[in-house]
């Protein structure tokens, strides 16, 4: 089992500063890139934000949670950001030319031990395996968004992914606190979304076809199953533009369901949690 | 708005038991009917342990718990048991031919005044509407297994409910402790299991296919939404034997999920919680 203690993360949006923070916070040296100087300046102050967030919702992250930021090394330049890593964790934007484009250059400027991981939702990651040239030191690694409270991360290989990588890299996700979930096959979705999206276009369903109102379909699945919250809440935590997005892409009843979100929600300006306005008003 | 105070509950297996006890743990007079002297007798049994763990599991239920069992008059006469009854709700088991005939039987010998309601999971309220003989007063009223912890009750009316009634049903439910839950055209599976089966089928097509554990994908579940079970977990709870059955008359994947629990866990006495074996060993 290798053995990481660098670790690189590449792109530094919503969950790769997550990533990036979780792991510096459990004690791995980090360094993290994003494109340019100005989305590095973003970058810090994303970090910023989530030490506010760790001291205030962590139990024992306490003081320390500042020095943490300080500890992670940012960088626009992707070959310094890999030259010493063990372990490299992508979380740039879903679009397959990026990633490639990433990997290649993080392949050739890593050292011959480093690993690769993708954190990709959408994209299969026997896509984006020859990227690096070590297509034996890649997988998926993927986490979900508030790391440090769904603490999971779903650890996929390619059918060329070697075994001892593979085990390496559920290793290391649990040293970092995450409960590692080891899907056995390539699955779009992994298993967190093979669950969830059906359930949500189910929610989808019940709303075109004015079954129930959103509180009535969020009571009964909080009440009914003991869930933290229910579906129309979930999509306003996910957003309802990104909701929007992947229905307009479904079957008619999908499609059906994205007119409903534009008409009754974006079009109003209620995009989810992060306007305070979505199916619900937040904070609730 | 209707003023029950009257309540007969028609059929007192497992869930016709939580109706009963927590109906007249609310207060209401409860009538409740089986088919004869031995099911009355067990249903004493049934509605004993169901004081026991209002006992223990219900905030101030204490030292009155019990005492609520002898409140409940218990009669294998169904025309005994309406005679006075303001609200009646069928939970008898899920065949057409016994429920319409209770229906008929209970019709016959209510006063005009009555509500029926049926708690029915598989047959459409539609369906059964006519053999009261007023179907202007007549319902659904679905409550899920552990009422006093569960405590939603689906309110789903058929095209000829008169609003009136159905109102006065929503009160009711709310006057229980129940959180109603509206549902404004009738739907297989009301709220709760359209939202519900498309989950639990995801899951076990993941198991069939191979890609994840049941320890996995519940991990997951639990994780990743704040859920109190993951999907392995509630079809023990369910019981594998119901599980089966749903499955092997659904499509290809679904048929391979039945022979799955029939070969893994049925062929091994291993049916859920019921006892204490089935993908997990219980109490956990």
């Amino acid at each position: 089992m290798a053995d990481f203690s660098r670790i690189a993360v590449l792109g530094v949006g919503v969950l790769g500063s997550q990533i990036a923070y979780h792991t510096a916070f459990s004690g791995y040296d980090v360094v993290a890139y994003d494109v340019d100087d100005e989305a590095v300046e973003r970058a810090r102050t994303r970090l910023g934000r989530l030490a506010e967030r760790y001291e205030r919702e962590v139990e024992n992250a306490g003081a320390g949670a500042r020095g943490v930021v300080e500890r992670i090394k940012l960088t626009s330049d992707v070959a310094q950001a890999v030259s010493s890593a063990d372990l490299v964790i992508e979380a740039a934007p879903e679009r397959l030319s990026v990633k490639r484009r990433l990997f290649a250059a993080a392949g050739k400027a890593a050292p011959p031990h480093t690993v690769f991981a993708t954190n990709t939702s959408a994209i299969p990651p026997s896509a984006l395996m020859d990227s690096t040239g070590r297509p034996d030191r890649f997988l998926a690694l993927h986490f979900s968004n508030l790391v440090w409270r769904h603490n999971i991360a779903e650890v996929m290989g390619t059918p060329r992914t070697a075994p001892d990588v593979y085990a390496s890299v559920v290793g290391f996700a649990a040293s970092i606190g995450m409960v590692p979930i080891e899907v056995k096959k390539e699955r779009p979705g992994y298993v967190l979304n093979s669950l969830l999206i059906p359930m949500l276009k189910a929610a989808g369903e019940l709303l075109t076809d004015d079954i129930a109102d959103p509180t009535a379909i969020d009571d009964v699945w909080r009440i009914g199953t003991g869930a933290a919250y229910g579906p129309c809440e979930m999509l306003d935590i996910i957003g309802l533009t990104t909701a929007h997005h992947i229905a307009s892409h479904g079957d008619a009843k999908q499609r059906k369901f994205a007119k409903l979100i534009k008409e009754h929600y974006l079009d109003k300006g209620r995009t989810g949690v992060e306007t305070g306005q979505g199916f619900y008003t937040y904070p609730r």
